[in-house]
């Protein structure tokens, strides 16, 4: 199999959700996959060995975060994102663009002002760091050189994320924006490529807000680049649910059967069975590694927390019957304990059940599509998880 | 061999140095040895398979901050400490005496005001948690019931730790009513034991400060008692390194040399190395741990700091040649990016090798006793290690 071929292997007769395998110089990819953050190189409290006997396959890095520090040059000098942080099996950074423009909206910039703190122009953005409020500016190629060093086996294209209540003029001015951009990635990755050994795919990223018009606009555009993987991104960003769902079912059309669909930032546990079944085949998301720090864990009956008095004396793991490390060796009542005294390894327990618990059921949703009761299976699991709180 | 047999396996010629065995009920502990700290029933960062893979053979508990939270009844109804944590090896939890008056200490209290905020009286302590303010009161037997409900292998007897530089008619007042404590403990210790099929070793502590004729006083009282091992507490407190020594030199003819020796809260390489020449079989200290959530760890050099520029772009190990898992898996400039970054893994990584790097000290001081070769051992390293600051 070649690097970056995308071999689907099973398609469900009653939805759009398909297994493939995706080959990577680091080794193949199950899809549908659930990629846990490790936003500077390091998955939050956890080791590549606990990531690795969990079940991950592939983690995502922030190019952002790295490119600030240490700095890609330092990276490469040690030889690239895997042998630096000794995770071993694929990657994939992300290309700084999200954190670029949500960092400035996180501030609650408007779309006027947000143009005065990050400035945005033809040929890149301007913008300054959360770290020290240094200037810096990113332009397509210099993303693609800054994941070139990085090293990365996915790469992103640069794209511009809209605030999702802009106006659909401004919505539509930054996707033209984005696919411009897009262009001017590909062809500094295909520069850079024909002069390296270590491969590396690049995904460009669809836009277009809430717009049916925008999105099929945006994936036609997307597709006919032709590159080995096709992102969706502006999506989980505030918009509903309904919403989130509407827009994968009307641009599943265009997408190429051969190629695999990464959904940025998705999701919790029922977006990613509602996406599976519109054919996405990866995602990423923090929530697992974000709730287990504040304490909160997946069951199948939902969202639990630990600060819930309840645990104090539970004997029980976390989630009976659940097969990772944290459950088969440690009580509620024990991990409850370390949470509430802010001990580390109470933190890296949960994170390791929260990671566990979403590898896991990307293994179910794959087996179910295999054995071809993928509907019954969303709709069973999402049923029982219905005390899931955002 | 019997529970709590310490059998010596070879003694120095030329020190006091000697090698054991001291049989509990979960396990050998070779001698000397150097004990983690799991303070809040978690040596900080890390998990049981990991101090276990790094040779760790005994941690320590803390039965004042255990008492406090989440409550020895909880622990007790878990099967006791071993149970609960997960950790299947020998523990030792102290009795609470040091953190009772310790936390006076740190707050600047002198011996006048001291009395105020810790009431010393015959028959216990009353004191404030540090957590609520709320008022409790430890006898030597609520003590001892504690420890029975924690179930830890070793337990330790109450004593008072008194300000290092208070007169000495206070400190002996103080070593007087430790003595008396003492004898109190043995006689609800051994009440207990009677009822109960796990057993557990009740350690007396010596205590005196820095007057030699305490001192020797203490030993003898202390001696007397005739239990399973004997510890020293109330040093390393704040007086210089040549009183801590001596003090161990001067009471070295009063302890029987069947029984292990536990130097309490000590400490650097340097001192340990120096006590085992005293003839000391065992120690503790949250340096190991401590030291790593700032950012500094040991070689054989001394110590060093990770904040150090140097280390970002250090594609070396820690430690040269270091066979802990850290240093076998990952660069300096890695471990030292996760540390500016306050990356948990940063944390742990530099915990797991600090602790390591005592464990490993106290394997190579026993091969050295073995070897007829500990007297050049010690002066070699120590020689080398002039580096380290304090």
């Amino acid at each position: 199999m070649k690097n970056f071929q995308f071999k689907i292997l099973n398609c469900d007769k009653k939805t759009k959700a398909r297994t493939g395998i995706f080959k990577t110089p680091h080794g193949i990819i199950n899809t549908p996959v659930y990629m846990p953050v490790g936003t500077k190189g390091a998955v939050k409290t956890v080791s590549p060995e606990e990531l690795n006997d969990l079940g991950a396959e592939i983690i995502l890095a922030n190019t952002y975060h790295l490119y600030l520090r240490p700095g890609e040059k330092i990276i490469k000098s040690f030889g690239g994102l895997q042998k630096w942080t000794n995770w071993k099996k694929p990657m994939l950074t992300d290309s700084g663009g999200f954190q670029v423009f949500s960092l400035a909206q996180e501030k609650g910039f408007t779309k006027k002002n947000l143009k005065t703190l990050v400035k945005i122009k033809e040929d890149g953005v301007e913008f300054k760091s959360h770290l020290d409020g240094s200037t810096h500016f990113f332009t397509p190629e210099k993303v693609i050189k800054i994941q070139t060093d990085l090293g990365a086996d996915i790469i992103m294209a640069f794209d511009e994320c809209a605030p999702v209540h802009a106006s659909k003029k401004y919505i539509k001015e930054a996707m033209e924006r984005t696919h411009r951009w897009a262009e001017r990635c590909k062809k500094e990755h295909q520069k850079i490529q024909k002069k390296r050994k270590i491969k590396q795919a690049l995904f460009p990223i669809i836009q277009g807000g809430i717009f049916d018009d925008l999105r099929t606009q945006s994936a036609k555009f997307i597709v006919d680049l032709n590159l080995p993987g096709i992102a969706i991104g502006g999506l989980s960003v505030g918009e509903s649910k309904e919403k989130l769902y509407h827009i994968l079912d009307i641009i599943n059309p265009y997408l190429p059967k051969d190629k695999p669909r990464y959904l940025m930032g998705v999701g919790s546990p029922e977006d990613i069975l509602e996406a599976v079944s519109y054919g996405i085949d990866m995602f990423d998301c923090v929530m697992a590694t974000r709730n287990a720090r504040h304490g909160s864990f997946w069951t199948l009956n939902g969202r639990s927390h630990l600060a819930n008095t309840a645990f104090k004396n539970d004997g029980n793991p976390l989630m009976k019957g659940c097969g990772c490390y944290t459950c088969k060796n440690y009580s509620a009542g024990y991990v409850r304990h370390l949470f509430i005294e802010q001990e580390m390894l109470g933190l890296r327990l949960l994170t390791i059940h929260n990671v566990h618990f979403l590898v896991d059921l990307m293994k179910q949703i794959r087996e179910n599509i295999k054995e071809g009761s993928f509907i019954q299976f969303k709709n069973r699991f999402i049923n029982k998880f219905k005390n899931e709180k955002k």
